[in-house]
């Protein structure tokens, strides 16, 4: 992940695109860590629609399979059907990696979840689709770039701030918003990595940084808390 | 994590310990999805201070390591060393088990980061000690009952509570404690599994169910909010 931000920032590529939540799961840690410490910009975001498969090698059956290597957050999303099945999940880096490996092992107890994508390319068998807990399982994906993107009428704007450690000091920021009718669209709190039990929190809104009440807004925010860092302003996906 | 819920409402164990959050990695989503569809209650809370070690066998130098494996909080933790040292961190499902597969494994290009106590129950040898990112690093853990502590005198509360998808729905939510002039310690958003992009909110704040500014806030909150689960009051922990 570090690498895909390394990469824009050394413009070594125009764009980069990362994960940053996902439906079932939640927050993408990495990535809101990463956002807060580089100067990439947020420059628009994309919806994918999650399907897992258990994938083995040809021939093997369900009932033979005891153990699952997946990523964590795949196996965290596929939980219950592998509770179901008595299926032992076992973390490993990536979803499609892990089929590479169970291909390697040549053993019919172990299976990995993976795209069907990752199926075919290492031509190994699909013993089940759409494993995951929810039938609506979509990750979100930001598209980082070194610059704002421009308006187009429906945007969103995502900004990282600091409050004061004192009763009420969050309320206090989010009044900025508020008070302003702006739709906070998504609230995520992540540790000060410094300091234990100080958080930072990042916030998307919809509306452009270019809006006149976006930047009232960002101004009265920027009096009401300890700092505010720009994250981005992006077309806002019509299915988010 | 889940076998510890389940001992308490089955009443074969009086209490259950699970971690919450990290000082520097945050919180532990599994906890919260899991205080959120349980009926366990929160009793207590206890801080600990993580010293984290890179452990291998004996004999083994540093410089022969390539693999280290870890709980993904851990590998997270240290992540700064593992980088400094070109070492390939890989998630196993906790600390004190992957001191045990790298013995088993019997390589020096392996090691291993958990507790100086796992190195001593595994006989290992400690290549280095307090390898994670900070000094300050520490987890908190919840204390699980059946039953809400009585008050303390100095303590705190955990809620859970939803909001209406609509602009300052969070706002006018939190306004209930802000307005009592109560102390929020800690807001985090987890996805509502079955409804993409909905997010409940767990919040801790300063005092006992049983105060009655306490119980006017919630009184409140709940009149704001969709819905609102009472996870426990518990004494405060100075540290935290």
């Amino acid at each position: 992940m570090r690498g895909v931000f390394h990469a824009v920032e050394a413009r070594e590529v125009a764009f980069g695109i990362v994960p940053i939540e996902n439906s079932y799961e939640g927050s993408i840690n990495e990535t809101y860590d990463l956002l807060a410490t580089t100067t990439s910009k947020v420059c628009g975001e994309v919806t994918v629609r999650v399907r897992h498969c258990l994938i083995a090698r040809q021939g093997t059956k369900l009932s033979q399979i005891r153990i699952v290597y997946s990523h964590p957050q795949a196996l965290a999303q596929c939980a219950t059907f592998l509770r179901a099945h008595r299926l032992e999940g076992v973390p490993s880096y990536d979803t499609a990696g892990s089929v590479k490996l169970v291909k390697e092992m040549q053993s019919s107890k172990v299976a990995a979840i993976a795209s069907r994508r990752a199926a075919r390319l290492y031509a190994m068998q699909i013993i089940s689709e759409g494993i995951e807990a929810t039938g609506t399982n979509y990750t979100r994906f930001l598209i980082l770039g070194r610059k704002i993107a421009s308006r187009s009428g429906d945007d969103k704007t995502s900004v990282i701030f600091g409050v004061e450690h004192s009763p009420g000091s969050l309320y206090r920021a989010l009044h900025a918003l508020a008070n302003r009718k702006i739709n906070l669209t998504k609230i995520e709190s992540r540790p000060v990595k410094d300091t234990p039990w100080q958080y930072n929190f990042f916030v998307d809104f919809q509306g452009h940084v270019q809006d006149r009440v976006c930047q009232q807004a960002l101004k009265d925010l920027q009096h009401r808390s300890t700092f505010v860092k720009m994250l981005g302003s992006y077309p806002r996906e019509s299915s988010s």
